[in-house]
């Protein structure tokens, strides 16, 4: 099979992240996936929602922005249509969800990690880029958090990163480009930790039901991915955390 | 294992259809799941969106709501704070995808079919409750069409039905009440057709990530409910459709 | 003179309240008052306004909503629409007064009670049913709170319901359905004690103004609809409070 | 009875209509009825909203607002806040339906009539001197409109003027400024013809039920003022319309 | 040259400032230039906003809105479509800055003075006529804090008054109206003290650029009618401050 | 004078601009000045907004956002808040005016070019370098239209650049980074063509006035940063236009 841009079935894009990309964020990364390019900031907030004050614990909350020339036709801006669209709220909730699910709360004390995922170029595979870039520059702020003497040990329980499968022309095949996506008859995005076990699994065949062989092979591309990318981002990280 | 209510881990909480439950739109049934309730409504437009128009196709569209008597502590009503939460963002763009996705839209002509499905009482499930209530409304609202001459045919391609399993105290259960959902570690919905295939699968382990094992053995379970409710629908559309 | 659904000028449609409606409220009715059906409940909330921070007294506040299938046409929702549209405002204040003016709010102590009317089926008189069976919710929900000891006493200072009257056809009656209220000359709604005393008069004339006579005959007719709701909001009671 | 200003009980404070207060539109009053003081334009728009599309009526349309410094405490600018109160909603939609209920918008042509009521000095009743004034330049407009030759005769049906009456310190009073109007146990705005007919009543007992003996009495009190405010209108017409 | 209304190009309208036009706020006037009018008003809150708690600092804020009235085609209401267009913000950020800029902000003590400029009609030159009917209410408002023992003495730093000018068919113009505003080349609004110095310069061609030449020449007229204005301000305080 | 950053008075920050920084719009730059980078893309919509539809004009219209990881404390998300801030509408209607000052809008057709600048790191001069990398873009993206056909010719009448000038501790200062800008007495903005003409000037003494002298001070560094700014994107440009 050929896929558009010449990869195998199997194959992830070229993916680099870039860790401190930006001067004033506590950690900030700007992660390339392909064409796909998002930058990922987080920052320490020393307060925490009202549903957690008082409990010693912290929380972790994510959003997500398209930048309006990040798109094929130019992406109209939720600020000025004054609401944010179904699909970010999709989004920033997995993100959060994703990125919450590896860190232990309860040794945060009470602060509120803002993690924001802004999208300069979209060419498919957003939100799971988002996930990935967005762990390297959270692991990288709470080491800084460590360094400063505020948390005593770094509060990660396990890697993790995100990639998207789908059935394309018939075939599985791993990490679509915007172009795959809009023909894919399945679409899944998969979360998952570096034990390979699985954070979350959306997937939806809204153009053609699928079944469990199809399934179970798509989770396989999946984590082979997953591994590729928990290995770049140790790499990025400088350090086996 | 004790389930809360008493059930087997692979049993469903009593299930009742009432179909015509209203008077004014094309469909409409009450779906009571235990004490889970949702008045599940299908309202024609003669017209379509804007990227739809002159294509000849059709639309189908949800939105989801809980009245704010539905919840133990009170639900805010999203309609006075003037904007919806991202989790009924979430919810509505669910239900739109798993209807869309068995029906032929290019049978439809330019219709829009507005799905309403609002929580009276909630008890756990209300997402998958109302994908299954909303087909049994959806599809008597098409056949009320067909009656009528304005659809030729009942443009249905496959029996859908949405369920929610999940792992509460280490043990796969089938149809979680609120109680469980709350405790779960890993929480699952599901939306399956009448020959066993996905339209969707949404699995957290937000609490824990879970492994290859158990996700089949929860989607076996949601397999075995799916086929119980799609039983309940036919015997609400009386008919072998 | 004939009306559409058979009734004398005098005559009010079947009332039925079912308490006890939902399980999380701690005070819920389902009305009907023939095909209106208006679910209503009362959600006790631990604190007060701002403007009665530390004043002793409690507050009561009320909420208006159709749900989409309610109506013939598909009603907007509102939430998606980010705002409340003038009528429902109108509406959530008119209960508001009228609830409000029969409790002792200085007996409630510093607590807010939310009244929530959700018309799930809509003929005519949904707010003034609204009243009437929110009465009834809220009594059931005040006993709960003398059950409890957190209040001594009912703060309930006369009994109150409501009900719509207008001109049809030039002759005035009583409960006016969704037909007759849009063929109305004068429309007006009536909110009255047990007493025989006015809570509340909103008359319109649009279409054509009315005299005094009108008038007195108009109220005539309302006070004779409100002595027989009170009856029925009494048996639903199970008691003479 | 001593009322705070002095009148008696049947006395309206002095009004004051001075038409063609502003340049632009094509009907403008500033009306003073003691201390409160709103400014009322009437601006013709050569459409129609969509239900009336084709029909060849014409339609009515009120806004009302108060400038921050009408008031004694400061007015929280709805505007800066992005909504509409529930009070403006009820105030915009009785200014809409007293003035429509005086037009026969048959003979309109597809026109809109936007009326603006600006409140710059609030003292008590705005709400009845908004539809007092606004009839004037109401009226002056549409004089306009048939010296140009774009109505053939002037649509209006009745003259109208409204009126605020209550019960203060157990006595029925006419025109309640501020301080009486906190005061009042029964509160009641009246808008009537001059021929003495009812367009709208709208009377709240919300601190103290009325019986109808009072209402009577306040009735027969509105008449006398109405009658003085539709002479002051006449006058500042300057025509025997 | 010839303009418009008959001035020479260095002559500013007349002029007419009424100090207590309002009986609510702590200050207001009616400044009116030429057709141009404009409720000012100052009201004191006994609060800072929440980056000045603690600090011993007071705070100045202004809004600014046009009622629908005073425009040739109706204004549209921006509270009825929920925002402030960008216009408001601009104008109601620059009222603010000018203000804040002559008082000195340490005497105030924590609270804040609301300015609200309200334009009941419009001519060209609200904002700018707005910063100088607001400096006069506001010097009287400040003076009752000082009568009343509130402040010890006038915190007030610079007389300030504003003024447009521009270029109109070639020739540098003082004080535009309406008309000569749409067709100028060159538009700028000066805010400056009475000796002279800048507040604020905004100057925008965005018609055709402006050379330094016809800078100069603009802002020696601003100069002449800046300390007009302040004169005709003086005289309405009524002292020498 | 020892600057912060140890420029000179008159020294501008290293300039960087990176033509065709991202794939999808027509036009797109990465400015880079000094530690502030704005990313400018310039997209081309096939209509035009109703007040010019059917005049054969087209138009241009900016809109500015900063992601929330470009400041130093997180800047919160005016898409989430659901609206613009003051500031935020103040900019885009800066960057709007000055571009479309240099384009002939009467050669475009009935085209609209949305200039986007997102703003991903801030330290000062974000405006004005987004109206300087907007130009570029936009220069870029109309060449593209002339190579295609689409314009006969180039419609630009002048280069157009910003900057910003101020008083740091009694010195007028060039290009003022966020730490000048924080303590500047005097902040100006200047926009201006290559021929040394104005096309807006903003400046504000809120902290303390400035007198003429001062101005025309400013205003000649401001014109020789224009000029070195105005060269760097004739290179990018890589074209003598």
């Amino acid at each position: 099979m050929n896929r558009v841009d010449g990869r195998k079935p199997e194959d992830i894009r070229p993916v680099k992240i870039t860790k401190d990309y930006l001067i004033h964020p506590q950690g900030s990364v700007l992660i390339e996936m392909g064409n796909t390019k998002v930058i990922c900031t987080v920052t320490v907030e020393e307060k925490v929602p009202p549903f957690l004050k008082g409990s010693g614990k912290g929380w972790i909350t994510a959003e997500y922005s398209m930048i309006p020339g990040s798109t094929h036709a130019r992406k109209f801006r939720e600020a000025t249509k004054g609401k944010l669209e179904g699909r970010t709220h999709e989004i920033k909730r997995l993100i959060g969800r994703a990125l919450r699910s590896v860190v232990d709360l309860n040794k945060l004390g009470e602060i509120t990690l803002w993690i924001d995922c802004d999208v300069i170029q979209a060419d498919g595979g957003t939100r799971t880029a988002s996930i990935t870039g967005a762990y390297v520059a959270l692991v990288d702020a709470l080491n800084k958090l460590v360094d400063k003497g505020i948390l005593k040990a770094l509060p990660i329980i396990n890697h993790v990163a995100a990639i998207s499968v789908g059935v394309v022309e018939g075939t599985p095949v791993l990490d679509l480009c915007y172009k795959e996506d809009s023909n894919a008859k399945v679409d899944m995005n998969v979360v998952m930790t570096d034990s390979g076990e699985f954070i979350e699994i959306q997937g939806t065949g809204e153009e053609s039901p699928f079944n469990k062989a199809e399934l179970i092979s798509l989770l396989s591309l999946a984590e082979k991915g997953i591994d590729e990318l928990i290995g770049i981002q140790k790499e990025a990280l400088g350090v086996e955390i």
